[in-house]
């Protein structure tokens, strides 16, 4: 027995002649180290989280097919986790890591406002995607990024329409102080009003229920119509808000562009096919996604990559906006 | 050795007492039995494949979210895997399931004519998400499935625009013979037509490219447009076709319904806000998602449940279509 214990100890006061006697007994008895065990099952734990939140987001559902197939092709396995818009990701993601060992995360959409402590919960590499932490206390080394300039989108947007003659634009977003995309979107549309010396107009901004759905941006519409304010444009945060509102337009018995025009960000192909189709700033969601991707991995193998990559949107001129 | 390796392979001719110690000493070694350590992998492996065909296709990014959930409350882990429209699902499937070590799948849109032979490379219980085997030779009691009556489905569009006065109505289907759902359909939207004493009119029926995307609808209801046949209505074989069909529709500078009449088949959220809003079959996209996932968890348990569930769409009145 001492002599197996030396062998499968690994000590060198062994012949290896006896050695290899030892291991071939040992084998052929069906054993095998607990060392070889274990890391046979952390080797399957390959396994990187993409938490996606927001349930109804075609954004991100685009770019879901790009982060799958990156993910997969690097050996990886991905592990999807749907959470509501208005759901905490930081924890979802703390538990899903635990639950399925993870080795990265992705989160496709998120806060912008995370503290160091709350991310403690995170233990492993994790790249933001489609958002940064531009209200929050993270060091900029502690954390990635792949992100539009969301405050630049939502300016560049409204200037859009202020360039074409457009002084009374509505502005229809998710939230106003939600220190996230929604907000930030929202004070680049401020920005850009006082830029061209137009004063923000409390009546001329609607909430629409702290998420990126239609129908919640459908009814945020309506009922912004149904307040008799009077404007010429409307500014939708996302192209999803911009769908809910063309359609409470539409249902109004006005016209797009005719009587009001919309502009939205984010470039879904549907928009691209909706009548009339939606002037948008367009987000490269497919680079987005591969850029994630490749963030994450270069983490996980220990190199220090670039680990903010803005990235820019590009205007699609649609038909869904005409000068005044 | 001898008395180490009796006990090692659980023989009886070892006493109590010596095998207590032998395990001990092997434990000390930090030796675990190779079975326990193939356990140890296996018991890790409760992962649920599931894979998606056609990267563009918004009815299965809806579903998702619900088989996602779901997978997950049941504490299985949802492996997610994304094929295009023409790719071969059992062939993904299988290589999945070795790679990932899956316990079961579930197939989000697949071929329609599978045959034994090719589905014994799928080694795990498995269900078919909105499709059946009606052109295939599988035996009922061999696979699984969740959908509608994809014919009847295409009997009843082209019904409801037969009763509204229609009788020139163009199909724009995918494909006419891929032994699939776009063949299903337009085989119900011909029987429809013959059952009225309308003949089908090989000029009125265009293939578009294959697929359920978007793009290629488009491009097939402009060609279709041009080539000057002239049809009240059309047919499309989903909402994302009629999506296309409609913008094509649009962009020749025709109204709709006022010149021509749009049905489709699903029932996606953004038609639902489309420009005008879509008359569509109905799928029950959430209830469909929650039965697979349930029905493979039962296969799973060996539960012999309902293997072949057919959901009822229900139509849902846009203003896409108009009496004539």
């Amino acid at each position: 027995m001492s002599t197996v214990s030396r062998v499968l100890n690994n000590r060198p006061d062994v012949s290896d002649d006896v050695r290899r006697r030892v291991l071939e007994f040992v084998d052929s008895c069906g054993y095998i180290p607990n060392n070889s065990a274990r890391d046979l099952v952390r080797s399957r734990s390959d396994a990187i989280g993409v938490v996606v939140r927001g349930t109804g987001n075609l954004f991100f559902a685009e770019m879901l097919k790009t982060i799958s197939s990156l993910i997969e092709k690097s050996g990886h396995t991905m592990v999807l986790h749907f959470i509501d818009s208005d759901a905490d990701e930081v924890k979802a993601g703390a538990i899903l890591e635990r639950e399925k060992k993870l080795i990265g995360l992705i989160f496709l959409g998120g806060r912008y406002d995370y503290t160091p402590a709350e991310l403690s919960l995170i233990g492993v590499p994790y790249v933001c995607c489609t958002y940064t932490n531009r209200f929050g206390s993270l060091s900029e080394e502690d954390y990635a990024s792949v992100s539009i300039d969301d405050y630049a989108a939502g300016y560049s947007a409204v200037e859009h329409l202020i360039s074409l003659g457009h002084r009374r634009i509505a502005a229809l977003v998710p939230s106003l102080h939600d220190s996230s995309v929604s907000e930030l979107r929202y004070c680049g549309y401020c920005a850009a009003l006082k830029e061209h010396g137009i004063e923000p107009d409390r009546e001329l901004i609607a909430e629409a229920g702290g998420c990126f759905e239609i129908p919640e941006a459908y009814n945020c519409m309506k009922t912004l119509l149904e307040s008799g304010v009077e404007f010429s444009s409307v500014f939708a945060a996302s192209d999803t808000v911009a769908i809910g509102a063309m359609k409470a337009i539409e249902d109004k018995g006005l016209s797009i562009p005719g009587d009001i025009s919309v502009i939205g960000i984010d470039g879904l192909v549907v928009t691209e096919y909706a009548n009339p189709t939606l002037t948008t700033l367009v987000q490269p969601a497919e680079e987005m996604g591969r850029q994630s991707v490749e963030m994450l991995l270069s983490l996980l193998d220990g190199v220090k990559t670039t680990r903010h990559l803005l990235v820019k949107p590009a205007l699609r001129i649609g038909a869904s906006v005409r000068k005044i």
